[in-house]
């Protein structure tokens, strides 16, 4: 399979949408991998049934604060230089890389990254979506570590992390990323192709790609692009329930850069008076409430949307004063066991409310 | 060269004085140190002529906030697991290890690493003092990397910094070490044999042995131990200026741990009302003003003592209520070169005074 400009901004559109906010506004890597295509012609995509069991297989993207990623540019070398000592640690050539999280811009910079190295991308992630923090993967959720780490920055700056533990793994890599200016590139959770392939959540590059697409097409066709949207995820075996949780106008919004994420609060006010919205987030939106009743959680996906245009709306771009949709849709079946609830479940947020799967809280159709 | 217990002794007491309040109390290990001892015998300590010129030199000690590092404890394995990575990363065993400052706890804990691997400490160190941060080393003003670097933490956690900015070396490293609780074991700067000889700072370990046998044997005699201390820093090479500055109570103590530092204000007032002094540190002492007048300031060193005992008091043991004598010494000349200065004089830690010489603001007898 390849990716050509089109997919590229298929997957740049639909992948905003599945990082529930999060992942970084893909507009540069969108921009840099329609430069790299013009140039080289499409990116590589594989699925996940063509690697060997014993390939090597490496997670990446971006670590930091979204709202930094938009003014702080990378120098184009970081992905490289931390495949390539992830290499030199394992003593062996990484085979294919994949997003860690399908969320963003993180869905899209692995694309350059393994054209930098002339291998492909694996058609899969490690978070169904985007969260804020390393250890919230599958891979972690299935027990695999995520050391040896790499992460590389400006001016030539790298770091190896290695420790059994991945919450303090997350600690670490959190403060380079915090002394690397705020974001960096890392590598992590070094996969076996077989691991990839049991671990992995599959088809998530491909289902991003599908749901850009409805919505390019719906607008092209002058048809409801929220309705287009909502059926291909429907369609998708990941994402199988999806719909509208509010639609109005940002009337408030506080954000701040701490800890070495993006977090905040937005309120929503119902056009016409009709209700309220508020969400929190932390680089990823987390909860939404209407009139004080939650509405959605994580591990659910949240996407604030321009209610004309249906594009995402990162955490980093949203406005006062935007109108917009509150898009919500189920997380992959993964993310929701017991045991994956307790790394990426309201309770990881240290929020005293249950997880309640969002097609409970809303009985959207699903015809 | 050996260093038996009562060696031992009194590099902690020489050690704590040449710290400037910095280093980190030595009291843990020396008692580390002493079991050691009366285990496998003495440690071994050599010459900076005794090394070769292509001999693989690592310089370590730990990093954090002092106030830290009295209540989380080391677990025993850090120093040699960073060495040993060290060895990896290089391809090579290390020859030899030496503080990277002869400040307090920092002047012991690569006895303990060398005993580890089996190795000897060479009698020199990276700062002749004790400084807080990584850049201000020797190595760094003479133009030598950090890299690679290795920081081991509790629990298994490691990690390995590449960059080729001392500075950028330091922000990564004390982001880790705030990660890893607070206080981490870090060797940097590895130096061929012919760099160490050409910029350690030499024989700092026996001069601080020196300067605490010397209080020893006056305290045993009935002598004053600050006259014994000042003879033998002014006897060596290293130190030729020393006295007291001040002499008093301790009647404010002002103290935080903030960005991974130990900070704070002293003020000491003088006994039956003369007059007052006030001291600022950042690990160790940075400045001291008597009366508003600066009459001590960084790179000499500022140790505040017991007025009884002439026992250095590290910064995290500084209690209100203290009786206390403030005393200075001439920092070796090395640190006081132009470009020494802008690494580790005042500018360097955002003072606008201009660096004055401790024997230009105090002109003691040097008989």
């Amino acid at each position: 399979m390849h990716i050509d400009k089109a997919a590229l901004g298929d997957l740049a559109c639909g992948a905003a949408f599945l990082g529930s906010g999060g992942g970084g506004d893909p507009y540069h890597n969108r921009l840099i991998g329609e430069a790299r295509i013009a140039r080289q012609g499409p990116f590589q995509l594989i699925g996940l049934d063509a690697l060997a069991d014993d390939a090597l297989v490496a997670p990446c993207g971006w670590i930091g604060a979204p709202a930094v990623s938009i003014e702080k540019l990378p120098n184009g070398s970081e992905a490289a230089r931390g495949l390539r000592r992830l290499e030199q640690l394992l003593g062996r050539r990484v085979d294919a890389v994949l997003p860690i999280e399908i969320g963003g811009g993180n869905a899209l910079a692995p694309l350059l990254a393994a054209a930098e190295l002339g291998i492909p991308v694996v058609d899969a992630d490690g978070m169904g979506r985007a969260f804020p923090e390393s250890q919230m993967s599958i891979f972690s959720i299935r027990g695999l570590s995520a050391c040896p780490s790499v992460l590389t920055g400006p001016c030539g700056s790298l770091a190896v992390i290695e420790t059994p533990d991945n919450h303090a793994h997350e600690r670490l890599a959190r403060q380079l990323s915090i002394a690397l200016g705020g974001d960096a590139h890392m590598v992590e959770y070094p996969l076996t192709g077989r691991q990839a392939k049991d671990h992995a959540i599959p088809g998530s590059i491909s289902t991003a790609i599908a749901a850009g697409a409805a919505i390019r097409a719906a607008r092209a066709n002058g048809a409801a692009p929220f309705e287009a949207l909502f059926a291909a995820l429907r369609g998708s075996r990941l994402y199988p329930f999806a719909g509208v949780l509010f639609d109005g106008k940002i009337v408030d919004l506080e954000r701040e850069i701490r800890d070495g994420f993006s977090c905040g609060n937005i309120v929503i006010e119902g056009f016409g008076g009709a209700g309220r919205m508020d969400l929190a987030f932390q680089n990823e939106n987390l909860v939404a409430r209407r009139d004080g009743t939650v509405c959605a959680m994580t591990p659910d996906i949240i996407t604030i949307m321009d209610r004309e245009t249906a594009d995402a709306i990162t955490t980093d771009r949203l406005k006062y004063g935007q109108r917009v949709k509150v898009v919500g849709a189920a997380a992959p079946w993964m993310l929701r066991e017991a045991h994956a609830l307790a790394l990426v479940g309201p309770a990881a947020f240290g929020m005293a409310d249950p997880y309640i799967p969002i097609e409970t809280l809303n009985p959207w159709r699903t015809a």
